[in-house]
């Protein structure tokens, strides 16, 4: 093709993709002149966390004993402030409250004060991946290889986030897990310690599920809605609870559905490929009929 | 080991994986000289040709409706020079034409030209989406998080340089998105406006599949191939229609599986976990019998 | 927040972060001072095995057939000299054998010397892939685009290094696979020439599996453990063989799960969806009961 | 060394290091809690202004005349957003007026008000350097190689800066220059149009001279203070004029030092090699007695 | 300053600098749509040249004498891809002829064929440096440290280049040396084996300058002309030999000035801070008269 | 050049190229298989060293007084690891000793112990340039801008390097500041505290000058040798003292060359472009006759 000919095409192309009317469904319109939360950013974010809450097994590999305080030091501030700014960014999707720095700030060193208990908790997580598979051979391979941790790491940072009233933020990073596992936990979902998923590719946890502790589960399992309440409108209704609630030491296996606000009792068991729409009693197994 | 013996080592393997014989199964022979296609080439044109469709959401975050037109320009005079490299690389594996950069320079530019049209599309499908999911909370929200979309903008692209003729390409932006969001869509089947996936992991939509407007899918679901009719050498034949026929307003739910050139009607609703094979009317509701 | 008052939170969050009772499971203790194998590390040895392996499709992209002994050369070496950094970094977690540089520079040249084998095998993969896919047009298609071509060149990689001895590391390699493809293959299984997977997302193969050749595989199979045989104190015990021997020619369809330490036989064909428990004859077909 | 020995010095070490009586000549105290002006970030705007000026021959080397308003575009706006920071940093210097963001972006957009007049004065620079040189054989060759036009378009980026009241970032924009060619010009200094340097190393251009239009210095010349008046105390006194006057078309030859307020006429030119600290008239040679 | 008369700024701004008229001393318009060379890409040529030139001093650092060859083709064959789109670049400057890729790629090639060639002049550069220098313990501290082989790298590089032909880049490659070095060596001037220069800064040659084998200069000596015939325009007449001739085994010392087409015969030697512009005659020595 | 015929041209290139006897000038030959000094690791190692050095001025600009324990800690820990490298791969050119890495760890560990006097002299040299220099504004000014506290921290670093007896890497951690600055100080130099250099270029300090405390120079000043004493076979006799020794307080003006081991007494002056070749007596000025 003419160099001549494709310069019109590409002033062509440009009028026509920078004319606002196009754009109006895909840019974001809010709050003109800030800028949005960055993937890249938040993705540094995701491995500064790691970094911290696995010393040595993510980021520099080098660590000591000795050595751990100077990184945790650096790693620390420089979360401080790379999520501060993300925070601002994502405090445009707020339509209630104003986006202040000061806002940003606060939020921000209310989740670093969580980091402590973050590690307790994932520390859990690490133990019951090992006791639960006997094909790992170390709490390392389990905190280096299993895509749970990677999973359960971003999960629980986004839902610290959550509670703290982030928009928007705490669904990137999971979803950032979701693409790296397979696991799809959204960051709403409340779940207890010691929680494990073997394999994990294909998992769904929708917004509204419980879990409690010492809780695992296998591939392809999804703890879905039934169906989505309708309004005058024939929209779905936002914020009813829909997902499933799985009390402590419930285990179900791979490419089983739940679905509903149902209970799946303490200590149940659900096998593998089962469809389950209605509460199951505690202590129970249910199999898939054959 | 002796350095010494490490060196005779290298030297002898080198020989091994360079004797032509070794590699004629895993070293592309057809046109020696030439480059093949880049993955990181067509990785940084994937990330272009999202941040021209969701300009702020991918790419430079910074952008406002005032300097849009200037990004756009870079990006798009940018993506022209890098994807007509890719095109040209891709051409020699067109056994039929001559992969000249004319040729190449002439796809390229029907390209560019289809993006405002790209964007159109991609904008119903980010509304299918939101109004789809009582989850969701803003376009903005889809469009950073939801794979649906990385999947969808990934196979749009290049749905259209598989209808331009370009082989091997198309494919290889499509697995990206597969890699990154366990969507599996072949370039080559046909999709509508307003098209949306839940969750998406496991989805397969094969090479000869067509699907209507304001289609759903959830996570899981199989549009597949029944079986292949294998010509006199036992080989499967190629390009024959294979795969279903889902009309407007089709919704399939989790890990159902429609397989074989068959047609689910218009609004027709597949429930979770069924295998399907053969033709379902209109307005009809098929489930898991239990 | 005031800055001073971060400052006192900073100090206070690194030392609880920097106390060694508070990180005892998510930190390496075995040798402390000795580095953890790097994720970026490994990263970049897979890079440079696919670079090896198949020269052109991964990797520099201008090679030729005049240049590819060069270009083998250096990546050989380079391969050598990064790769015994992280055996002898994984060596730390085999707590029966001295981590030391000798060994690992042994297990490193061992190795290297078993690539001109680990490309023939591959070789049959991409045959197998392009003959059983209707839609494949090339082995550079194949090479470039199908998930399986890459979870299979690092289970086979992984493989070897496992039969080496090397801990950690192998399953590190397959987990990368299993983020990239949704294909997760234990390193310890067993697999014959002309293997392949289509689709892939999902697939789990466990570590004592036994596949033969000619074998075929769908989206979403398991080849899993039925239950853990348990010890005195309750928990798994480890070793022990567990998952499914499909023997020459098997192929088993979309979804379907096989469990435990049984044998499907020689070219026996196993349908979508099932459920398999119990050894299957050569020759004979499992459906699903409708 | 034992481990554990480098343990110790190394808190031993970093303990010193990090004692605030230790670092109080070497650490800035102004201002603890904002950051510094970056090197890096500097030397980046540098990049972005001299690919603003001399489009295509700095930075993107592709851009056409259909392209250069995007890119100038693009440009200018970066070079806004990462310009107002590093002024924003650099005010924290000056101890007479607060630093504030306002301030700052104020300052920033009247620099980018300048940049029109900025390339024309850097155009006769151009003009200068290839009529004064018989090895010149495009100005394309002067833009792209002569250090002369480095220098310059870093004193004159920094000349705006100061004339603007920003502190400490002219004096590295124009350090960074010097250290690139040896030539080494005070932002301070004030120089007209048509300007040139031959070859260039050693220049010392000092922070009160007066440099009139078509001007050409040889590698080598000082334009110097020939001695600093003291204060009571035996500290120089700062702010005086101490550095020499050039008028229209004066040349002087290499390795000349012109020291102290003095005029040197126009049209004059003085020898290579010579010692000058008195007055020249107008039109008036003057040569080194040998 | 409100963002919104910012945004009025930078469309203002743009418009001035993307004005044709405002542009045409500084933007190079001789065949718009060509790229011009890159600085960037120039000087990974020069690294790649030095990493072939001296091998293990430049570029990769662990290379042996068994992997010699294979470092030496990848970078060969770099050099070559790069090179040539460099020179095609270039040659756009060359009004006389047209740019082909033909000829470009000719041009590279017999630059290829001159590295053996190079290699050896080089080697005795670095014997003469090391021979002439008390302070040099081994070839390697020379090759490492030493300015002189530096500027002497590029220049043999560049002068390569200026004898085939090629407009503009030569002139690049020895002012990235002269930016380096502070040694500005005119890529036209002639230079035999064994030339050396002690510490270098401030060293000029100029381009007719013709230098016989085994000659040392020190620190700021200038090898310039005396003054240009002027053509009848007032212009300096291009091309005329105007620097000077030294014989085979001339020293000159530190800061010392030659101008003119005079010749220094052989074995003389010219004291420091001397300002030659006669004939020396062969074996004499001149000192400055104090 | 039709493809074909570069392959053979490149084949028969890097053939010579890889022939021993070609390159044993050009090529390290001492300890084949062990790593020479990377250059880009010394450099790395030059910005960790000005980063502790000189907190926020160089490398991480939002360093606080809270945080400079951790970032000196990270800062000091990588500085030792690469370091050791650096020392391992230098002490090959010690003839004189075994490379051991237990050597090279010790260097490295009494190089560390020195950082804080390093610093404290350091500070000395700020202030002397601050108060040498009317148009200096603020420590911080000179820290950031001026080229003699590079080429002091590189050169202190250097000395104390030499003084543990490191071949080779002192002398390339002096020519990086050479090429930067145009300052040119033997890493085997004496200088005391207080020393400064205004503007620097073209300055010279040979092996063996030996600077008091409260020197000042000028740019294009010359410490040199007069003539070399040559041994029987007419080569120079290494180590012999050979340089200026300049007592406390001296001032040396800009272009002045001193030569030989003379001694310029304390308190003296010597003017701009003075040759000075014998001793000076204390408290007197050398002034150019004219």
């Amino acid at each position: 093709m003419a160099l001549g000919r494709f310069d019109d095409l590409l002033k062509q192309v440009v009028r026509e993709l920078a004319e606002p009317e196009s754009y109006k469904e895909v840019f974001h319109q809010l709050c003109d002149g800030e800028s949005l939360p960055s993937l890249t950013g938040l993705s540094e974010i995701v491995d500064l966390c790691r970094a911290i809450l696995f010393p040595g097994y993510f980021g520099y590999s080098h660590i000591t004993s000795h050595t751990i305080a100077y990184h945790t030091g650096v790693n620390v501030e420089c979360l401080y402030n790379k999520l501060t700014e993300q925070i601002l960014a994502g405090l445009c999707f707020d339509k209630a409250a104003e986006a202040t720095r000061e806002r940003a700030t606060a939020i921000c060193a209310q989740f670093i004060g969580r980091l402590p208990e973050l590690r307790r908790q994932l520390g859990t997580d690490v133990i019951a991946a090992y006791e639960g598979d006997p094909a790992a051979t170390s709490y390392g391979e389990v905190i280096s290889c299993y895509p749970v941790i990677r999973a359960l790491s971003n999960y629980r940072m986004a839902h610290e986030l959550h509670l703290l009233g982030v928009p928007l933020i705490p669904r990137i990073i999971t979803e950032m897990a979701h693409s790296e596992t397979g696991i799809d936990i959204h960051p709403a979902a409340t779940i207890g310690d010691y929680f494990t998923i073997d394999h994990g590719t294909g998992v769904v946890i929708g917004a509204t599920s419980i879990i409690g502790h010492h809780v695992k589960l296998y591939q392809g399992v999804t703890l879905g809605a039934k169906s989505f309440p309708l309004d005058a409108q024939g929209n779905p209704i936002k914020g009813i609870d829909r997902h499933p609630i799985l009390e402590d030491g419930v285990i179900v296996y791979s490419n089983s559905t739940i679905l509903g606000r149902i209970t799946i009792g303490r200590g149940a068991v659900i096998g593998g490929n089962v469809w389950v729409t209605e509460d199951v009693p505690a202590g129970t197994k249910v199999l898939q009929k054959r």
